[in-house]
């Protein structure tokens, strides 16, 4: 059920090296500063995903003696059970502990778990409370990524740089036909998962048409070119409300170009460019794009279905088999691209359907609300249970997920107005 | 598909002469304000319904002409498509037009109904329309009630009362088993149903237990004794915020007594009534309440499965069958009971699996979001469609529920946070 | 000091019948509703004018028997020793106590009133309260008329209407000038005068120069089409902030008229009127205002200087002398003019200096904060005494104002962003 | 009426050199955040007084050549007539430029100004608006040590510390009496004075007694244990608003320890010392204790002819007469005490009526209304006469006010609720 003992240390200690990349290149100030209510400072990343390994080893083992910082309410998130939080909306107000101390209690705790991880017992209680902290450390990379390019964008450098590949010359825009039927979806076994993705469950769908990639940047454009932000009919009431709220004219980071549109991001202020994967977008936006073009978000299940080969057998762990992605099969962060790549790129990734990006790019937003399957059993308190309903699920994850730690059953959520989330939609019919 | 033209003509008198009796015993003040942003005057509630009846008329015939007030914003909910709207949350903020003139304006629609409703094909467009609109107006004698409660509670005279029926001595908190498998949800035909009811369609249910009754006030109350309201592990994050925000120790319109707890409502301050449904709860209150039990909220489909037959044979308009409520099966507005019936009162209104008063009393916390069936069709812009997302399904009606507009495929929706409904729920596992 | 027995009985007669009158021409929804969180429904101020008379004669009289509506937190505007209010910005949502259950509060006090009236010693504690509650009830009076026409403007169907004198052909706008030196400003005894008022004491004054009208909507026009409105310069830091919060663009109540404006008020939509005194402006527009024009505000002491006859002699309570106005020298609520006056219509009200119109037509802003005079004692806690700071001073009264409440050494206050009273101000340099 | 040119060299380089010392014991965390919307971080001070600086030079030199940094909006606090400011509250949410590339930016403003300095005419305009700036970072290096209070109390790493003189046995409070009359206030030339300072005149006076110390926290913690913050009768009416939403129970950094008090500063978390002026009391706390003690605040112009010698001959520049400040006569910044002297500290800077520390130690709050004097003329643009109104005069200095930017007749100001600023109070009556 979990990875063995010495995959798991190895695994652990190339993501707490991952971490500490990231921030590798940033100046003193970057460290500590927060941009927006809903990003946090990277300072803040380093200790929180410490502080998370100390909760778990304290939960698996009673004798440990935790650090000063353990105790620290500016490193607890949301856990009411472990004490007051500081409120998430001022943790750029924080100057001590300082990026110094945080950096070096990052190194603490990674010293910390080396006999910790030689002697936790493969699925054991502590690996898998172990594990679970691994994969958390991913999702706050990730989170990293989108907070930095909130508050750097291009002035952000990264620790390194790739090339894209060469997108497929066949590539464009079209639909594949999915049968419905009984489908199993979720969870059932094999390498990692959180609670949220099991138990592995049938559900029923009807028969349904889906994109093979997701709406482009050029495809999106022609919906802002026609008044997409002005006209109340293909808006739900409450995103309606959004658009007019935060002044909403295009996806964030966009920005006007003369007559055309430009983007702002790691990669550079540049141009959009048509067939790449639109991004950071809201729920709100991707449903009034669907309702504009005549089709409909999927639900997270014809998702699933479309990405781990439908009706038949034992569904996939990912669009292409079982096999781990690489960088011919998915953008995710190890590639190194910082930005998606453009449609076509990964026809080594395509599903059984024909459907291709599915993981890595642009997560993509679902209609389906985020709440627990049948059978649900919490696996760890307050870490997603308490967060079901009036979010969205989003699948497949983006440019900034490490490679470690995703797969076809990977539910991640959202509120439907985020969009500073490398977020982006497919449709369906 | 529509009722024949007499009977639709009959039921619009019918409805629209209710309207007027539900405010013929309020004094002038009363008819103005709005004591909450969630609530409407019940000058206001006379007015817009006979504004939509005007605009359904316009959109079936374009030679009709109108009367002045069908141009006012105050009246016009939220329809962008017919202007600029009055802000809800400021309708009490206008004394012109006045009660007088917009009851004068209910009797003048009704007047000129009259012609219009005889001239209306049975099932053509003209007749859905202004069938929509007599449902419509059955929503907002609802939202009235609620609305009044919140004004006036036992202050309130109504025009009428009735004695409730004495509940079955068997009735004791229960459950029952259903047998999952493929069923089949959704209004397949056979009187009126909204666009959001259909199409019908297959899902597939797990097997489940469901509870015969809502959860009462004694059972809350429990609940409200062990700390509920003080202990965040029972509450969603959203929940508990809500909670903190509202200073909430117990369900709207509950008051300390002593170390009880009493309830003021139109049937006036009395202390709470054991196995009386508890109602004017919110989603997490609902939902907090299971997690404590050990219980969960059935799905939408779960309950409709209860309600209706489960999955053989065509499932019926409601639990006892075909037929219409009466007053012997359902505690509805018709029943002038104004508050719920205690547990047990309707056994001859009980479903095939043996739930009991699903039809009327409280509307019923479902855990489905607010979303369309697989193939909707938007019957009327902006009424239903706008909405979809952030809201949860309820089903069932309540004891201010008229009979005329209420079957289990209903599909009533409201935020997780409102609870001046009169809402409560049923447990599942 | 006081008013003898028999006028101080005839004085709160004919105020109480005023603001009977004042009421008599609305519907009932006028009654009842708040159109801004800053006025208050009429039904409200005719039931608080009697609840204030209660609570006067409670202080005076241990032995009188209250009736119930003493007790009503919903009539108590802010006094805190009688019990915790109803908020003030929620006073629209209240429909019990109804209107009429109000207005036979008002008669049920007037009639209590009477034995009372006639027992009070002149001159004694309890006379001296009552004659506070009555020019208490002229305050409210005017502050209904502001609400009445916040609400209802031209379709307020004033109790009776007069036509406004003819302007002396002599009247342009000019200033005189005014030597400075030792002034004695305040009230020294004579008339009613509120605690604020007194002690009368010495200022010194430099010389100055004043404006004898009030500036003109004529000349505010110009202002307003020389980009006051847009440009940062001419205002205080907090005005700036205020426009722009607010959307500024003229005095309240002007609406653009093509390229000219038109104002609505009770007085109908019209042209705004060249010389009509300027009112419904902010301190921060008048301020704006001055220093666009190269002048500045008098000081409460400059005006009162120039209104009561300056160094010399005792000062006068009138610009005309000690007199009481009457329709000749000034536009009071008396006058049922319902608006100001043009310019120059009042020759015979003009004071030593030769400034015209000081009382009545519009209160007049000065650069005065309002705080206690040197020596001040409080005549009623909480009544006046808990507002000082943060407000600037008034002088001169409106066309609202009724005539038995007003004097030149009268001290009105508002804070610097309020503008739906009849305000407006003279320049001085 | 300005320094000689050298002296002006002089005083700007220590000015600049003061700045760099306060911050030099930061950690780079320290630099960048901001603890609340009021206070800015350190780097945004370092480089706003800099910015200040050129902005001066380009106004006297149009030849000028500007670093990038002149046209910062981040730098720009709120001077509408240099573009449009970065908000106020969003200062902590700014990463570049850098706190090091701020630290540059102040070092090359330095260097630039040599040339300038040497060559600015003594008298000029040029040498007016340096000397301004120079004065203006004074303000700022004031601001700072607040903002530091604020944000690291006693974890803040003074540059260097004094230990306070031993106070005169024969301090204890008490009152002396103050003739009345014609009394001259304002600045009347000799040494360096801001426009609001201008022109001196005559002001008249009743008599009045105020006290020879400040109020010290064993007289305030008297009034806190009364009760003095749970009775509205002490207070204005804001200022009971401000108690309740501040949750106010005792002056700002105070804490309850057990059942007496300690006070956390730079100084330490110590108990109260009774004979140490209070301060971080807003203006409503310090006229709530007057109204407890049967006392009042004096107005500006008693405290300033109590401070300057009253009636007779030209007034002093300071209490003590004209000679500057030293550290026998006051605690400020140079004195670097970080916190105020207990009472008797200083009789050497006793003035003629007898008044101590009126020079240092804490703010005190006045009476008066923050308004220009008769005759102002503006020195700068939106420097100082934007801000009349709305906030209360503050006389004397504290314990972090430069000596070289202190005088009788300085006046500050602040908003009436504002409490992280060095300020008390001195009662009179």
């Amino acid at each position: 059920m979990t990875e063995q003992r010495a995959g798991l240390a190895e695994a652990v200690a190339r993501t707490r090296a991952e971490t500490m990349g990231l921030v590798s290149t940033l100046e003193p100030d970057d460290m500590v500063v927060q941009t927006a209510p809903y990003t946090s400072p990277p300072k803040w990343h380093a200790g929180h995903v410490s502080w998370v390994f100390e909760m778990v080893i304290r939960k698996a083992d009673a004798s440990y003696s935790p650090t000063p910082m353990a105790g620290s309410p500016y490193l607890n998130s949301y856990y009411l059970g472990a004490g007051s939080p500081h409120p998430k909306g001022e943790r750029g107000a924080v100057s001590r502990p300082t990026a110094a101390e945080l950096l070096e209690y990052h190194g603490e705790v990674t010293r910390r778990l080396g006999p910790i991880l030689r002697e936790a017992r493969a699925g054991g209680e502590a690996g898998r409370l172990l594990e679970m902290a691994m994969h958390h450390e991913c999702q706050h990379q990730e989170l990293m990524v989108y907070d930095l390019q909130h508050m750097l964008a291009s002035r952000y450098e990264p620790p390194s740089r790739a090339a894209p590949p060469e997108p497929s010359p066949r590539a464009r825009p079209r639909s594949v036909r999915v049968r419905g039927g009984r489908a199993t979806v979720g969870h059932g076994g094999g390498g990692y998962a959180y609670d949220i993705e099991m138990p592995a469950h049938e559900v029923l769908l009807a028969d349904y048409e889906i994109d093979v990639f997701p709406v482009t940047c050029g495809q999106y454009a022609e919906f802002v070119g026609d008044g997409g932000y002005t006209d109340y009919r293909h808006w739900l009431s409450d995103g309606w409300d959004a658009v007019r709220e935060g002044r909403w004219e295009a996806p964030m980071y966009w920005e006007r170009d003369g007559s055309s549109w430009a983007v702002h991001d790691m990669a550079g202020r540049r141009p959009i460019v048509d067939d790449e994967p639109v991004r950071c977008v809201s729920y709100y936006e991707a449903d009034a794009y669907c309702r504009w073009a005549g089709r409909r978000l999927p639900t997270e299940f014809e998702w699933e279905a479309a990405a781990r080969g439908g009706g038949g057998g034992r569904p996939a762990a990912f669009p292409w088999g079982d096999g781990p992605p690489d960088a011919s099969r998915a953008n995710l962060l190890e590639s190194r691209l910082w930005a998606p790549a453009r449609v076509g790129s990964y026809p080594g990734g395509a599903s059984a359907c024909g459907c291709e990006q599915m993981i890595g790019d642009v997560w993509e937003w679902t209609s389906s609300e985020f709440a627990p399957y049948p059978g649900f059993e919490s696996g760890f308190d307050e870490y997603n249970d308490k967060w079901f309903g009036g979010q969205k699920v989003l699948r497949g994850g983006s440019s900034a997920t490490p490679a470690a730690s995703i797969r076809a059953t990977y539910r991640n959520f959202f509120r439907p107005h985020e969009r500073w989330m490398f977020a982006g939609f497919r449709c369906a019919r």
